[in-house]
């Protein structure tokens, strides 16, 4: 196939280098997460009883958490938090929240040594044998769970590693890829060999810390829609275009971004993301996977992909395949519009700016589906090894 | 552990029958189901040349889609489509509607004779082609897909083997199965183990219809959330019970509810449904994925689950395991009060009419992840075990 030779000459298209892992080095590299992780509590409780033990009020200092306090740059290529902090000092009128975020502190230290783990909701319930310290609304233990982990993000260790993990079910993935997995108990490693699930595929876990992978593949496929993830899974696309398949299935969860993050980076591969023309694909779902979103930004040094690229669809795909179209609703254009004036994402790369442009120009918007205008298999066929044949073409 | 003896007495476990399946056993029933289809749509497609051949207006006569056109009984266990049919005759009105029928008839015979399949999205756009019978709106090509589907229904052939399938994501399985899938091309059967993938799943295709089974599970246990779901599928709890775990998540897919189905038919898998005690868990999820749903009566004889029974969480489980709840909102209220009024499968089951009453009567709800209040593994190793020593306790 064309796209398999060119894509050696585009430039974004890494070598593929086999990461070769061994039993050892993963659970190495897990039990290291792990005395991180529990080396930032005991620290911070350290600091906190030392301070009661000299009869002072003792304090803990969180990131603040918003759009305010982002900064983004180029290199980084992606939101960070800043350096602004909120101090919450243990007076009377604070003693039920301190002590809820030492005892939810508490409870990641026991998950991280009973090596296990629970979600938002688990840790709520948990919660209610705590006594004075339980919570009575989930949303109160889940601002002081995204507390402590803002406040431990500054060193590094995100959520997961703390072992509280999200309810959401996670992508699918399909592909050149071998995942490997150390069992709970027994750290005996499962290779899972993701070319080998015939129309189905492989769910990712909600944590997935504790995951390597081997692969020789090129490039990480990331598709909006369930309909055209089946259709390149069951005509095994990555097999003929050595790549691996990922679903979002609309904006990807927390699980699905970690897991195309830790491959994008430890393999080295790059990353293209293939939905729908529209504010919400390109906004949405490119942006928040690209670099990150503006209010968890905490978060994106762990959950966003500055390796991905825009493969498509394009606005210029829209004519060029003259594909048919809907016309774009207010709200598309509102969300365009505002994406161009307040986003610093958009407002760097002048080549999205005039994408959008282009877009709110012509007024409609296209589904990738919308391929299958020239036949069920033209997105196989056609539309993606041009694409991949020029890589260096795709958005940034 | 207690749960795996007793559930030999209990009464709805079946006894392990591993189902054993060849090679060409999977291909041999997928070529049958295929021929029926095409003859299915060739009969009908002769039927109308030949009365255009004796120059007599030729009609198609589809089953009426609504609860009006449904009857229940205890024996098949879910809703049955009736006999009343509406009939489309060719005229000059309905020329375009008639024309749009035959061609998407048309383009499912392609599909089977083709080996591949189409979205409800793709045939949409697929139409764009059919100059006079393309279609303006989705909507309209939705429509004439389900009354192609409720057609050869009646001939046992469901949308799926039509080659007509949903956009939806399917489900995540872990547990003692095996699922045998012929590759789309080769016919090569790919044997995919789903006790093999760590804190990974199986993430269940699109469509169902051409996979097989091999399994020495004594039952299924179908999960309404991912976060239960993740914990039994880490701590392997489809080894110590001898299960299959299925993750629903909400209100299961088309294609969760197919696969559940078949393999609980062609293994003869009694299936135990652990969702949250309220309204929606008790009359959307749970009885959706019995009995099926009203206004969608042709699918149910594919699609809903009649081996399927309530482990949990229960009413009564609120009170024995004094879970933390919340109150009842006013429309979980309405929701209850109407299936105890309206709905024939609660009518007809004077266990679950006690039970909603209850509910009611508590003013209260739980969820299955409140039993984390006695521990996060408890409902391991606890609450499950208790139960499944009593399937026969099981609300039907």
């Amino acid at each position: 196939m064309a796209a398999r030779k060119k894509d050696k000459a585009g430039k974004p298209a890494a070598a593929p280098k086999p990461a070769k892992v061994t039993d050892t080095s993963v659970k190495r590299k897990a039990e290291e997460l792990d005395r991180l992780t529990v080396d930032c509590i005991k620290t911070t409780a350290s600091e906190v009883h030392q301070e009661i033990g000299k009869h002072r009020k003792p304090d803990l200092a969180f990131p603040v958490r918003s759009l305010g306090n982002v900064k983004y740059s180029l290199e980084r290529g992606y939101f960070e938090i800043g350096r602004q902090k909120k101090t919450r000092t243990l007076t009377v009128n604070t003693v039920k929240s301190f002590a809820q975020t030492l005892r939810m502190m508490g409870l990641s230290k026991d998950l991280v040594e009973g090596n296990d783990f629970a979600t938002k909701r688990d840790a709520y319930y948990q919660s209610k044998n705590w006594e004075e310290a339980r919570f009575d609304e989930q949303t109160e233990s889940d601002a002081v769970m995204d507390d402590i982990e803002a406040l431990f993000s500054v060193r590094g260790v995100n959520r997961e590693q703390l072992r509280f993990i999200p309810d959401e079910h996670g992508g699918a993935v399909a592909g050149r890829l071998v995942v490997l997995d150390p069992d709970r108990e027994t750290g005996v490693v499962e290779r899972i060999d993701c070319t080998r699930f015939g129309s189905g595929a492989y769910s990712i876990p909600s944590s997935v810390e504790q995951l390597s992978f081997e692969t020789d593949a090129k490039f990480i496929l990331a598709i909006e829609t369930g309909g055209v993830f089946q259709r390149l899974q069951s005509h095994k696309f990555w097999q003929t275009s050595d790549c691996i398949l990922v679903s979002m299935a609309g904006v990807p969860t927390r699980a699905t971004r970690r897991f195309v993050r830790k491959l994008s980076d430890e393999c080295k591969l790059p990353v293209y993301a293939f939905v729908d023309c529209d504010p919400y694909g390109i906004s949405n779902i490119y942006r928040t996977l690209k670099v990150g979103s503006g209010n968890a930004a905490h978060l994106n040094q762990f959950f966003c992909v500055p390796k991905a690229r825009y493969l498509g669809v394009t606005p210029a795909d829209i004519r060029e395949y003259q594909l048919p179209t809907h016309p774009l609703l207010d709200v598309d254009v509102k969300r365009a519009k505002d994406a161009l004036k307040n986003d610093p994402f958009f407002k760097s790369h002048k080549e999205w700016r005039g994408a959008l442009e282009d877009l709110v120009r012509m007024g409609v918007r296209a589904e990738q589906q919308a391929l299958a205008k020239w036949g069920l298999n033209y997105v196989i066929e056609e539309y993606l090894p041009r694409k991949l044949a020029h890589p260096e073409k795709f958005l940034p």
